[in-house]
């Protein structure tokens, strides 16, 4: 059978799996997240044993420490994993949820009944945990789920759909409101993308390479994010202590992220004594920063920053450094290069502290507190499935919430329509 | 210049636009409105005069008379537009609304503000009127909009955009919020189907061809449906008059619309009573009746039908009519051909109202009401641009709250993560 018909039928299986699973009481989806979380732990030992086969693989495919590290199902990883079974089935179950209804003049009755969006793909590279985290949340918002991982870990997420399937079966749920992809090739992907009829929405993780192919590829929509290019905004007559709390953590804490700071903006009035307090300490910490000339006469050990550098998403200890002139000049500097995923400001203003809340074009905007808080267990969603950079359905993290939609019902008693 | 760059500018100037509208108070934005509803008045002879430059084109190029009255901007159709831009204004404004704001254990505050999309791209056929009711629309909701409507209406829209700039101009607002595309040719779609930086979503309205051709090129998101395949159910012990009055209305009343009754399905206790009663009315109002066999054994009169005329959306006095064993079968029935738009059920039972109301995928679903209902004044969303039957972000009619989204607000005095 070919990859295309293989996916094809995954798809279809997915699409009747899913009716079953909207209609899934909230305790019964629980308790299949406790019993998955379970058998985890009972079948450690296969799980373990098929993710050596992908170790070694990598090994001889010469994949970076890192990559190795990422792939490895540790006792930790696992246990991990379990923890987040159990704490995606503590969570409120979003679907059933109605708004309150409101009566038409003609005694007709409507509400917005809150449903599960029906069938999630997932794309993404290496991780294996984040099988089991998709898994989970596309469960308990009663949708199902076809996961395409990375090439590298296919043993170990076919063990671990294996074994959500499994445990689905045995509690009278379809073992494919879980599938994994059984194929490493690209055409898998864009077979995938093609399903429009029984796949309702695409979740890419991943580098911008694999988003922008998925994004041009689908015919089905994509909930995305490229990257994120997030600034920090030091304002005129800010608390420049807390401001450097701010800016050490947002760089330092975890550089490797999408809401770490890549670039710093300093208000002309501040800079002197900002950027000479802080500067030194980032340079402490290992990072290098990336300079306007303004920022070079007040730091002379830092590089001068070229254009490149103003749309560059480091992930890693860089940090480009402008002074601007005031507020404005900090928004304009922050429309022309922020990438809409996180935009934070340092201020003792209250109007200014209200102006940029308002004006900065971006999924999560702060006041006086790290970017690194653009995440959806941080911001009270309770666990996320990933970030939104595009406006439409979600914009920001998406919890259980952005896996459902609503409809409309509407309770009549012999209502027809005149005009 | 070629169309892809004036595109591109186009859509640049849009972006530019909506960061100015995004800003615009309620009382700005709906003085605006007004004023627009104003100047069309005035200007009413130079709309008429270049809707006759379309109109005897549409003729010279042999346009059917229901195309040609649908292209014509008569005083009626004046005053229409007119009137919508009023009632737009006095519409409330979704934009700036706060969700309540929950607190963090660490103190952080966070909300959801509803904030505009953007920029969005409309794409539709012909009728002009679909041009100012669009415009209204996007600017009360602080979004730019950029306009392409049918060639034969080219003219027509050129000179209502033409007003509404100038108005926009007048108000101190960029008349780059409404731009319409000065081009007939498909490679305009095309173009701006790929302006993905600077259009956030797009909307069409039309024929299935024309969406499925959206679909296909664009880069932007798309909320569309491609049919209504609209089902009653009536159910066993439903009271059978008040089923021949809501199947008569959904047939008969407006066939040509997406919200009217397609398919009848019926239990098979009642079909004889309730067929007999209503098919001979429906056959008398001008319906072609096409039944299955056990419909064909009560009423002679109808068609066999074939297993075309299950997904047909007719748009037209035709009425495929099914006889099910139960609900269970009507709901297959419902799976298998419906098109996620209106579904009704007429009954009066409380459970299997209950379980139709939750399985019955569609947009809108509805117990004892007509499925012209679904319709965004119809359902108290006080004006719709259009009806989604795909579940992202919207599903069903939209409204000005569909032309939003939310990106979260977080109130810090220095909060840094930690883990």
């Amino acid at each position: 059978m070919s990859i295309e018909t293989t996916i094809a039928e995954m798809a279809a299986a997915a699409r009747q799996a899913s009716r079953q699973m909207a209609r899934c009481p909230t305790d019964r989806k629980n308790a299949v997240l406790l019993a998955i979380s379970a058998a985890l732990g009972r079948h450690a030992a296969h799980i373990q044993n098929e993710n050596r086969k992908d170790l070694s693989q990598a090994r001889a495919n010469g994949l970076s420490a890192a990559m190795i590290d990422r792939l490895t199902i540790g006792d930790d990883t696992l246990a991990a994993m379990q923890a987040g079974l159990r704490e995606v089935a503590a969570l409120d179950d979003p679907v059933g949820s109605r708004s309150a209804a409101w009566m038409r003049p003609n005694g007709l009755e409507v509400a917005r009944l809150r449903i599960p969006l029906g069938v999630i793909g997932m794309i993404y590279e290496s991780r294996p945990n984040v099988t089991v985290d998709a898994a989970a949340l596309c469960l308990k918002s009663g949708n199902a789920v076809i996961l395409r991982g990375g090439s590298e870990a296919l043993a170990s997420n076919r063990a671990l759909a294996a074994i959500i399937g499994d445990t689905l079966e045995k509690n009278g749920l379809a073992p494919t409101a879980v599938q994994v992809v059984p194929f490493t090739d690209r055409a898998a992907v864009t077979a995938l993308l093609a399903q429009e009829e029984n796949i309702d929405l695409i979740i890419p993780r991943g580098g911008e390479g694999l988003i922008r192919f998925v994004v041009q590829h689908s015919k089905i929509p994509v909930l995305k994010h490229y990257k994120g290019v997030c600034h920090v905004y030091v304002d005129c007559g800010a608390d420049l202590e807390m401001a450097a709390e701010i800016c050490f953590n947002a760089k330092v804490q975890r550089p490797g992220v999408c809401n770490a700071m890549e670039t710093l903006l300093v208000h002309q009035d501040e800079a002197a004594a900002f950027l000479t307090a802080v500067g030194p300490r980032l340079m402490a910490a290992g990072v290098e920063l990336r300079g306007c000339a303004r920022t070079l006469a007040l730091l002379p050990d830092a590089t001068p920053a070229g254009e490149e550098d103003w749309p560059a998403e480091y992930l890693d200890l860089i940090l480009a450094v402008k002074v601007v002139d005031d507020m404005d000049a900090a928004l304009a500097h922050i429309a022309a290069f922020g990438s809409g995923h996180t935009e934070a400001i340092v201020t003792s203003n209250y109007e200014r502290a209200r102006r940029f809340l308002r004006e900065a074009d971006a999924s999560v905007v702060l006041v006086n507190a790290s970017t690194r808080f653009n995440d959806g267990g941080q911001l009270g969603l309770g666990a996320e499935i990933g970030i939104s950079t595009s406006k439409l359905h979600a914009f920001g993290p998406m919890g259980l919430t952005e896996l459902t939609t609503t409809k409309f019902v509407v309770l009549g008693n012999g209502q027809v329509r005149t005009s």
